[in-house]
């Protein structure tokens, strides 16, 4: 009934998309088994991709030959490229997403790819032999075969949903939740835990009064995540910003006896980066109000995402804390928010391709590994359908190094630390990040999945031309002098220093208040020698002048804290005094109290930047 | 936390989505319950919309402004006139369409509409006081009233959905089932019952071979189903044509023993007209092959339909027996096909509006009366939500007779005769079907439903224009007179015999080898007389010249059947001797054994065409 399979991926969110088109793309037959063959690539939370970290995320998904950079480019219906006034290291794509687009295009992208079969029923078990995964069983008892098995699951896995006092199994609202796998795992050897993760209200944009709101547009010129030649938005839809406030926080407070997080119902974790507006109002007593996003779900539908807004309070309590919300005086709701609990195995249970130590040719990739986030499921979808790939067909593991992507940033953390909530990217995870760029992910990435077979030919010469215009360009900033009769008056309207001699355009660039654009305005000479180069390698360039030596900081800075990360720490030090710590660190180092600094930065969510900050204390 | 709504629709499917939209539009408030916003006017089924009687209706769901008809033009991929080479009486619109489309444009229909409110939840009961319907709770106990309750809820209710020796609750497949209205009902008094449907295997178009099978092609000409200007297709997708044989059967035959209707585990009647592959083979056996229609499912996705392949055998026997259809021959499935039962409630218990005889208040529309079919559904859901609009303004009923349309046949036949197996509407259940034609449901239908305000004044205005201009032109006919030396020539070449005197348009175009493309071509002063109507016109004067005596004709046909309608029958009457009947007449009438012929007319399935038969044979 079914074919020889390489790989199957049970699950068809964005782990499971990105991993079976990996590896059907390096050549592998796969079979994708999702229990709805509607709801291939649903966004279940937010209808948004990318964001700080996320963003910088997709690009090297991108990068690699993933889709979600594609996908995202061709249904999003708003752009930003976040911290623009920071340094490049910060900038961050996002877009919203048209919700039914984005799923559509994703099972139209898969269907295209002529080594991806389809198969819609639950995955109950797994076929397991001489402690290698064959294949899988299904509800209905079939057994199919193949060389490895990569599992998906989301939040499907006894999935639990919690409204107050109510809870339903599913693995999301009206959909039902997957069984079986946990316990068999759980027999094999397995650890599995518990996680939670919610969601807000949706609302009727009829209903609100967006004149009470602060309109949120797009970028100007809106980018996109794909390094290839995919559209870019005409028109945009906005966004909106609202605040709850005491009184919407006081009828919040009328529910929290019925709260199934705080009565102790929900067993799992939460997300604290992503923490429900009842999470929030009671860890962070002292704010009076908390911004809300009023995100719209597509193009046309007047259904409309509350972020900020994620509850599992009773709904009247939702509702009546919305409705005095500015703007939502008479809200109507469409669904009401709630949180899931579902199973994850403890993600060092992984090795660093993402296949697990107890059973062979068994990859995890995304929730059931304890993160949150499309971006961190897709990414780890493409690591494990690629090492799935390599497996089947005895090749070396793919793997990523904290240096070269924050993917591998996210998967030595996940197999390292391990995770107890529900793990999440940020630009502080990672200790190379003024490398890690959303920029340059395809200089950093595309070669090696070219090498693959992942990544097609034409992104492979775009980026073998990026670099050497780079390159190029960088060297005619080196080279080119520019005297100071030619460019003082042009510096003293830009407010920079004039010249005394002869200088590059390098040493000008420098310059903190110079930029690309403003060297370009020097002079009719700099203007021409520069006209060749296209806006992405005057950027590229521009980068790689202005920030060469924080980059070089950052390196030493790195050599330092792997010099001293055995420095043993007083098991009584106090880290609530040291403020400068995050509140997370402090609580966790508090309540595990490493021995070492090496120990504690191993512990999930102490970042690099806490450690730094313990490391120069301890120095003193 | 909701608003007052005069009405609550539970459902949004076919019935539940006209329902909301009828009664929104001619201004109640409404509040459509689905258990899944993202699922709204799925089409469960084949991707197509009408068909023989059927497509009449979609045309008369049309004219009284509902929805389906305007939603089937914008996403449909292919159109076919049915029956075009038969009388007026027989064309039948038909089209194929876009599943992922469909569902998205009835969402947006319904989001457009300001009267009509969305909340996803279950319905797990009724409120009832004193006899009346007063609203809905839900699964979360969230109580909300309205002054009327429609309920369409499809296959929902106890689902049971059977594959092979397996069974799961759901009411679709990968979706729960809807469970707590059966038995509140039940307690209440009503009757429930149990029926059946099935669907087949869905496929990968990538998988079989096209050259194999017989192209389908749409019309070179498509029309369209709405009559306001709604897109026609400019180009379309073909469908494919190919058959089961004897080996197929015997693969089928070997599921037999685990096949959930002959083992009995299914308890409910399926559908006699949509019967399953294993119920034709074993009903037909000296049929050597079945026709399987390969319908696309959109305009670009790879799964495909195999209409007529509808099963619940295990699903590997469904593969084995597919895979011996020609072109089949390396088929992938995506999904099994499966039996569903579910709850139903006969509907000799409703009124001619749709209300329930027990609750007041209370509307069933679609499956839940026991019927089968988008269109059957579709039309019901706009009559209920009608009169449920009308009960809720205290308005008068609004009914349609067997004269007027297919839906007054539709519910006349639900309301007196019930149903013991799904029904389906035929053009043989209509007496007038000469009156009830596709191109006439505007001139039938679209006054009354101005008069409800539901009808556009546009739609309004047209069929206003259409009448008017029709009996211009057929006035003309009657008037224009030609010469012998005139048109003699051009009658010769269509072999049509000369005239020898002066005679009217109206006399010429009675002859059987004319119509009006011939009647332009007459001379050039008729091709002028007539150049003033547009062909819509032109095919309405026709029609009504050419079958007025077929009309007449079955007008007297239908007076003498009044007449005669109380003739009684020997009780010992021998049915089988009297092949002239169709095979469920023949069946039903020997096991009913009604006293009259009356009675006989009443029994579900026993068709006015056979009551003629057995009137004939009574009279003599």
């Amino acid at each position: 009934m079914f074919r020889e399979y390489d790989v199957i991926v049970v699950g068809a969110g964005h782990a499971g998309c990105e991993a079976a088109h990996a590896a059907a793309t390096m050549g592998s037959r796969v079979l994708l088994i999702t229990m709805n063959m509607q709801t291939i690539a649903q966004m279940s939370c937010n209808p948004a991709m990318g964001g700080v970290a996320k963003g910088q995320i997709v690009r090297e998904v991108d990068a690699l030959g993933g889709m979600s950079g594609i996908i995202s480019d061709k249904t999003m219906i708003q752009f930003r490229m976040l911290n623009r006034s920071k340094g490049p290291a910060m900038w961050s794509p996002r877009c919203q997403s048209d919700r039914v687009r984005f799923a559509e295009e994703w099972r139209l992208a898969l269907e295209q790819n002529l080594n991806v079969d389809f198969w819609q029923e639950m995955v109950s078990g797994l076929l397991v032999e001489e402690g290698k995964a064959v294949g899988v069983v299904t509800q209905l008892g079939i057994e199919i075969r193949a060389k490895a098995v990569v599992l998906t699951n989301g939040t499907f896995l006894n999935g639990l949903i919690h409204i107050g006092e109510k809870q339903f199994g599913g693995g999301r609202t009206a959909e039902r939740a997957a069984t079986g796998i946990t316990e068999q795992l759980v027999r094999l050897g397995f650890e599995a835990g518990r996680m939670k993760t919610g969601t807000p209200p949706r609302v009727d944009a009829r209903s609100l009064d967006f004149s009470k709101m602060e309109e949120q547009k797009g970028d100007e010129q809106p980018g996109k995540f794909s390094y290839l030649d995919t559209p870019v938005l005409a028109e945009q839809r906005s966004c909106w910003i609202t605040y709850t406030n005491e009184e919407v926080h006081s009828i919040l407070r009328t529910g929290f006896d019925k709260s199934p997080m705080f009565a102790g119902r929900i067993k799992g974790l939460g997300p604290r980066y992503c923490p429900s507006v009842e999470d929030k109002i009671n860890r962070f007593a002292d704010k009076d109000r908390h911004q809300i996003f009023v995100e719209p779900e597509g193009w046309n539908t007047v259904e409309v995402y509350v972020n900020g807004f994620s509850t599992s309070l009773p709904e009247d309590v939702q509702y009546e804390a919305l409705r005095r919300i500015p703007g939502f005086e008479n809200v109507r709701m469409f669904r009401p928010g709630y949180a899931i609990e579902y199973d994850f195995f403890p993600p060092t249970q992984l090795k660093s391709t993402l296949e697990t130590k107890l059973v062979d040719n068994l990859f995890f990739a995304g929730q059931i590994n304890g993160t949150t986030g499309y971006e961190e499921a897709a990414c780890q979808g493409l690591m494990a359908g690629i090492n799935a790939h390599n497996n089947a067909h005895e090749k070396a593991p793919f793997v990523l190094h904290r240096s070269e992507a924050y993917i591998g940033v996210l998967v030595d953390d996940l197999i390292n630390k391990g995770t107890e909530e529900p793990y999440r990217m940020f630009t502080s995870r990672a200790e190379y990040r003024t490398l890690l760029r959303q920029d340059n992910a395809d200089l950093r990435l595309t070669e090696k999945a070219y090498a693959l077979g992942l990544a097609s030919q034409e992104r492979y010469d775009r980026v073998v031309r990026k670099k050497e215009q780079t390159a190029e360009l960088v060297g005619l900033l080196k080279k080119h002098k520019v005297a100071p009769e030619e460019v003082n008056p042009s510096l003293e309207n830009q407010q920079s220093a004039q010249l005394r001699e002869k200088t590059t355009l390098y040493h000008l660039l420098k310059r903190p208040e110079l930029d690309m654009p403003k060297l370009r305005e020097l002079s009719p000479s700099v203007a021409e020698a520069l006209a060749s180069f296209t806006d992405e390698i005057q950027e590229q360039a521009e980068i790689n002048v202005k920030y060469e030596d924080y980059m070089e900081r950052e390196r030493l800075q790195v050599e330092k804290l792997e010099r001293l990360e055995n420095l043993s720490i007083n098991p009584g030090f106090d880290y609530e005094k040291l403020t400068a710590l995050s509140k997370e660190s402090r609580q966790k180092l508090s309540r595990i109290r490493p021995e070492t600094l090496g120990q504690a930065s191993r512990i999930s969510g102490v970042s690099p930047s806490d450690i730094s900050i313990l490391m120069v204390h301890l120095g003193r």
